[in-house]
This record gives structure tokens, sequence and C-alpha cells, in this order.
């Protein structure tokens, strides 16, 4: 077999469906794990998703699908993991099927709560995946442009270039390129880091803070992940480049991305109880806000804004007071 | 007297109105010169700027206008200057009183066209004030928001930090955040340079390119700054700082800014020449373009999207062409 062989999407939400949708663009067929049976019948009747990117048509006879985790890793090489990151572990558990020979890709964006470790992390430690066979999927992308076929970017983070170069040619075609990086922890953590500071931007936007305002939160959040970043995974990066800076743009000045609409909640005066039942779901940026602030206490990086996003969310601080003290420490 | 003395605001625009409601928070009174007579009466009747910013009240008492640009010189110490900087040239050619011992502040976002200086350099050059007497305000600052006092920062570039510090304090207050910087010609130029950027987001958003790709433009832009200001002016920045990404994300991502506004038109088809009528203004970033393109042939930096916009604005290139053929240089 030649590499990356086989290919399996693990999940069934938008980001799922964006990818398999770009996987087929280039693979003859894939595997397809779905947690739930009803979903997978009604995806072959109707030949879309039922539930997300509705409008993605896809080649059922093409698709392999099952509910069977174990069936799904025995039969496959490369396995891209899209499920919430608050599931994984409970995902996982299911599993007798061992890891390690496996080439696994996270487009996870979030952490494994409770470990409070970034996914490929807690694959190494637990699944004993050796580095050379872990990714990343990182990179500016709303789900929703790729099903539009929008001309879009990801960047594909391993410390071995030639797959992560195998990853780019899987996923990329005339409207989605796709590059390479050595930086795995600090796409992850960029990756955690946007949605906290997407739920900053909607707190701002919720209290009335103008775009001047939101331009200088978003400079200095970059700082602030740039800090954090050569603390937690000293190496060169670039910070402005697309995977850091971008993935952040495209997240916090979006009034549509789940974090930032749950800030804005925040920010009018929404308890954090309410505005989770209103959305009905849970913003990524609520968990890795925990996360990040845990992780942080061994590093003790200067990170007001982290810090402002807990006191609101976990402390039950007032935003406005709070938000004022961060603009105190702006420039 | 002691620094600033008696300061004076040069222009009538929507900026010049914003600064003048600034130092006029702080200040006793402030000279106000502008070039229409019409306009002075119109404001002294109304109480207010009758075109621009007009929801803002003046205390009538505490300005001295004067249509006269050697009086307002001869009886003020700091200048201000915010005439748009196409004019500055033709302005100035009317001043007879010396420049060489006033504090000359520079809030004009652009190039002295035709000289294809910044306009620092260009006051160095012909009125002989030193570098010690000049400063330049930068930042991401809608005028608008200032009106209606949303929290908002500048900076304030000068190599004299005490009399910049001074500077913040004539313009600071509770609603606005103005701190120091030495970098007076990366302010500038980054000033110049994200109007260029704002028109290629404009083409891009005109061309239906997606947020996803914005994100990643912006990006590659940011990029491109940083690697322009190494060249040109080489020192320790960081480029993620509010007065370079900060006055870049404003700009860029303002639907309403008049650089964004004539890339759309540019983006959908209309010629520059028809963009320009229907807009019946000229955006700064027409003249930076040009302006930076030729200063750059002795720098020859690696400016691909500086490029592009000089293409399709000068070249009558066809932008979707001309940015396809961008998007290839991105990551």
């Amino acid at each position: 077999m030649s590499f990356p062989g086989r290919v399996a999407i693990l999940g069934g939400g938008t980001w799922a469906t964006a990818i398999a949708k770009l996987v087929l663009y280039n693979a003859e067929s894939i595997n397809w794990y779905m947690r739930r049976r009803d979903r997978i019948d009604d995806f072959k009747r109707l030949g879309h998703n039922p539930v997300y990117l509705s409008s993605v048509k896809f080649d059922i006879s093409r698709i392999n699908f099952t509910t069977n985790l174990n069936k799904v890793v025995k039969e496959s090489d490369t396995l891209i993991l899209v499920t919430p990151s608050p599931y994984l572990k409970q995902h996982l558990k299911k599993l007798k099927e061992p890891l390690d020979k496996k080439f696994v890709v996270s487009a996870i964006k979030g952490i494994v709560p409770d470990e409070n470790m970034i996914v490929t992390d807690y694959l190494k430690k637990f699944y004993n995946i050796p580095d050379s066979n872990l990714a990343v999927i990182g990179g500016p992308c709303h789900a929703e442009e790729v099903a539009l076929e929008r001309l879009s970017y990801l960047t594909i983070g391993c410390p071995d270039t030639l797959k992560a170069r195998k990853i780019t040619e899987l996923l990329g075609n005339h409207f989605l390129k796709a590059s390479t990086s050595k930086d795995v922890e600090g796409i992850e953590y960029g990756s955690v880091l946007k949605n906290v500071y997407a739920i900053a931007a909607g707190i701002c936007y919720g209290l009335k803070y103008g775009d001047n305002f939101q331009a200088v939160l978003i400079s200095n959040a970059i700082q602030e992940l740039d800090r954090f970043l050569k603390a937690v995974h000293p190496m060169r990066r670039n910070i402005c480049e697309s995977a850091y800076l971008g993935d952040l743009l495209v997240t916090a000045y979006s009034r549509f991305s789940r974090n930032h609409t749950f800030g804005t909640m925040i920010g009018k005066g929404y308890s954090v109880k309410t505005a989770q039942i209103e959305m009905e779901m849970v913003a990524e940026g609520y968990y890795g806000t925990k996360c990040i602030k845990e992780i942080n206490e061994q590093y003790h990086v200067d990170m007001p804004i982290l810090d402002t996003v807990y006191n609101i969310l976990y402390n039950k601080m007032s935003s406005f007071a709070e938000i004022k003290r961060l603009t105190e420490t702006f420039r």
C-alpha cells in the first residue's frame, strides 16, 4: 500500500462533511464512521448529509459507511479524526483495534477535557502513535465556504514533511490550497486559543465596543498567542502566517461563529448557563478557556485576554468590569 | 511656553474634526485652519462642522478659526497636519512662515505624490524641521467611532519619547488611549500600505472571494508590510502591534472604508475612471499604490499584493486574472 492508503473520516458534523468532500475529490472511495445509524440511513437515502452542509451532494457508491469504530479503524490506513473534542475520549473508549500503525490526522479544534492535552499529545500518550504518524489540519477555513467551493487554504502540520505533503495532495484541489508545516503543537494550541479570543471578541461586541477596539483586541490576541506558543513549544515560527493569524481572523471576525455568538450573549448580560441553553450547544472555546488557563499555571505566560474570559465564564465576574480592566493592558 | 504650547489643527475633514474634538478635551483652546471661509462661517453658525462628523458639537468660543495659513503657523507652537496627502504640497506653497521652530505632527495617512516621500521625510527635507520636532499619529481609528466616544487607541510616533508622551496627554482621555513609539517611518509607511491592501481586499470581495480567503489575504498582507518595513527602515518592531496590524485590520475589514469600496467596484468590473467618478473622490490607496511601487524599485522587496493592485489599477490588467495569479503566491 502506498501512503496514505485507505482513508477514513471519523465524525459526522460540518467539518467532517467538508473534509469528506475534499478527500473524495482525489480518492476513489472513503470509509466513513458515524455514531448514529439513522444519520447514515438518511445520508444514503438523500445523497447528502441530512443535518450538515446538506447542499453538498455525494456519490454514495464511493462511501463505505459504518457505525462500527473498530471496523473502520481495522479497514483503514489513514484516519481523519473530526469528532468534537469534548467527546473524543468517550468515542475512543470503544476502540479495541490498535492505532500505533495507523496514520492519524486530527482535524479536531480543541483540547481533550480533564486531560488538558491537545489531541495529538493525547493520542501519543494513550495510543502509542509515534510523532511521525500524527498530523493536524489547521488554517482559516469555514466549512460552509469549502462547501461552496470558495478558495480556501489549509495547513497540514506533521514532523514528517513527505507525509504532510501527501496529505496536502489528498485534500488539495483548485479551490483548496494546502501547505505543510512542522509546527503541530503551535497549530493545535492556536486553534484552541482562537476560540477563546473569538469569545472575547463576542463579549466586547455584546458590550458595544466598536471596530477600532476589535482591531486592537485582535492585535493584542495574536501577540498573546505568540507569547504562549513561545513558552509551550519554542521554535521558529511566523505568527502572521495564515495557520495562526488567518485562523484567528476568520473566527474572531465572523459574527456567525459559535464562539463569537456565545461571547456576544455573555456581553449582552446572559449568564453562561442561559447562553448555553439558548444556543443548544456548548462553544468549544468554553472548554478551551479552562484548559489553557490550567496549562498556563506551569508556564506563567502573561495572558490578560485568556484570564479575562476565564474570570467572566468561570468566576462569574462582571463582563463590563473585566473587559474595562482588560482595556487598560492594551496599547 | 511649555510643550506642546499653542496647538493648531490644519485641515477641515473628518479626521481633522475628530482630532480637534480630542484636543479640546484637554486644551483650553485651539487654532483651526480651514481653506474655505464658507465652511468656517457655517461651522460658527451651527456649532459643528457643517460637512463632516456633524453630530460632534463644539464650543465655538474656544476655537480661533482662520483661512490664513501663515497666521495660524505664526500663532501656534504645535501644528497638527490633517489635510489629504495629495493636496499637502499645494497647501504648503502658500506658506511664508518658517516651520523649523515648530513641532509638527502629521495625522496625514498618505504619501506626497510626485515626491514619493512620506510626509515627515518631506517636511524634514523641504522645511528643515529636525527629527525631534516631527511626530506622526497612527493606529486603528475610524474618526466616526471617536465621534461616538467608542474606546479607541492611537500611537504617537516620535524619536523624542518625552515629546511623544506629551502628545499622548494632549490627545488621550477615557475613550482614547494613546501610546508612544519611535518608529515614525514604519507607522507612516504602514498607514499608506494598509490602504493598498484595503483596495486588494475590496477587489477580492468584488470578485466574490469569501471570508476564508480574506483572512489569508490579510495574513499575507501583514507579512508583506513587515518585509517592506524591514528593508526601508530596519529596526526592532513587532508588526502585530495595533499601529501596524490593528490599523490594517480596521481598514481592510471595513466595508465602509473608501479604499475597500473603490476596490470592490474594480472587482465588480468598473474601470478605474468610472469607479473614481462614481465615488466622487479618489481613494488614497490609489496614489499610495503607485508611490510605494516606485519606492520599491530601489529595494526590490517581494510584494506580490502591491504588484497585483498596481497592475490592475495602472496597467489595466484583468482583476480576475491578476488576483488568480496572486492566490498562487499565498499559503
